[in-house]
């Protein structure tokens, strides 16, 4: 019994959208493989935390990209199949790699999702809500019981949309993890750290800031810390880094259970080492291989790559 | 005579542009005010070690100027005054604040100059090189007597229409200071780490890169340090951050006298801070009310900014 309750404790429930992706890179080509928000979230957070999954997918959803969910302790009684076909996406990417150019999006089943938590997902302490319609993330937390923190995503789309009613999301969450260019959008704010003073002031009281191949900044309690991405020679596929950097980082909040910003402040380094791996396949194929030896040794590396000594030149 | 022979050790020769600027960003605008890469240099550098100046003006240069300059131990022995009138630019900064517009640049007596090395500088074991036509730069080098290092900067102009002297520049030089920008122009190569690799092979066995808000990468050895800029809520006027970064960087270098990689990393947090000084006024205007205490006190921020503790989530 002890270990059920403690499992509960630090399970991750996120909602997102679980996809077909078909990309193209300046290094190769795929077709239908799994991608989607949800997807690179739980994979990633799943490392460090048991991960419940809801969302949505067609008929044509094939039973082994279940299995893989499965394989890595994500529990899939809320990933919904629906009459139809799943989500797909097409994108390509040029040669600096730094912006998805869509080709093609079908939301397909995704279009009439509603997301149902599942009676067994409602005591999870925390919870992500992928970048969807603000309106559907307000009906996830309307189903759980009190969660220990709340951390949301969203994107360009819904903050030109939807604006109000992220607003009212924004209000429920404690944390808000964007990249750059919608910080400054939704704010209206072009310095970083002034659009991170005015989110803090609408709701989230940590905001995580992407910044792709720059890294990261996390603003908290007045606090701001400055990470820089792991450095790699080969990018092979952007697509998922957000998520999962996102999940890396829920997932380490939940295995460790504190917000403190000691915590925190780890917290972004495994979710940019998350990132840093994913990005070095297609789809989840890196994380299907991938080590918690390695993630261990790339955290090292991360200090490596950040260390400087005190000096104190004016005082000599 | 032992303390003659230790500035002399520590001093920094700098060439490159004195300027009359004229700015316009969302926050003021201002006229005719000191400016250029080795006056930028010169000051950021002169907190850290003594500076001789290399550089021409106009006979319109007011004697102001040259006095700031002299406050600041900044040797002007080099400083040539041709008859004609002083370079001038004139640029302007959109909201963003990520890169100037040029609206107007008049070479003036710039275009004619050819630097001449005083013989009371020859002996500096510190050289920086700032970002004019490589064949100038390596007029330095041939009267200069064996400096310790040299660190040279260059810019997009050079990089396409000087290609080949550049390289030859290079293969000159210990310490390349540029911008992302100029590092990916300079090899062809979108990937910094890999574009890095390119450039060392060029000569430079340190490469110094600029990414503005991003912070700065350098590439040592084989080792990589990522370091972010420093978060200003008011940043305002970037005009010679670049150069400032450059000032302490290669000051805090001729200070310590070294060039191990602790070294380097400190200085690449020393020029971080003075760049970021820098550009929260015009022109030189916080440089000259800036303590030394400040610069150590921005020193132990940046230790907070990036501190996270080691993890062994995944030995636990």
């Amino acid at each position: 019994m002890l270990l059920v309750s403690l499992e509960l404790h630090m399970s991750i429930l996120v909602v997102g959208s679980v996809a077909f992706d078909s990309v193209k890179t300046p290094f190769g080509e795929a077709k239908d493989i799994l991608g989607g928000s949800a997807s690179y979230f739980s994979i990633a957070a799943s490392f460090f935390a048991p991960v419940n999954l809801v969302a949505v997918v067609g008929d044509d959803f094939p039973n082994e990209h279940v299995d893989l969910f499965h394989r890595f302790c994500v529990d899939t009684r809320g990933l919904q199949k629906l009459p139809g076909k799943t989500f797909r996406w097409k994108g390509e990417y040029g040669f600096a790699l730094n912006e998805a150019k869509t080709l093609d999006t079908q939301l397909n089943v995704f279009e009439s999702f509603r997301p149902e938590i599942p009676l067994g997902y409602r005591n999870c302490e925390y919870v992500f809500l992928g970048n969807i319609d603000p309106v559907l993330q307000r009906q996830v937390l309307a189903q759980v019981n009190r969660p220990k923190f709340v951390a949301c995503d969203t994107m360009n789309y819904w903050i030109d949309h939807r604006l109000e009613e992220l607003r009212k999301t924004l209000a429920l969450v404690q944390i808000l993890i964007i990249n750059d260019a919608e910080a400054r959008m939704l704010t209206g704010e072009s310095n970083l750290t002034k659009a991170a003073r005015t989110i803090c002031a609408l709701g989230p009281k940590i905001l995580v800031v992407k910044k792709g191949e720059y890294g990261v900044s996390m603003y908290a309690d007045g606090s701001i810390f400055g990470a820089p991405a792991f450095p790699l020679e080969d990018v092979f596929d952007p697509t998922g880094a957000g998520d999962s950097f996102a999940g890396g980082f829920v997932g380490y909040l939940a295995k460790v259970g504190r917000l403190d910003g000691e915590t925190l402040r780890k917290a972004v380094i495994y979710g940019s080492i998350m990132a840093s791996f994913n990005v070095e396949d297609f789809s989840l194929q890196r994380m299907k291989r991938l080590k918690h030896s390695e993630i261990q040794e790339r955290y090292l590396q991360f200090k490596v790559l950040t260390h400087f000594e005190a000096d104190q030149s004016f005082h000599a």
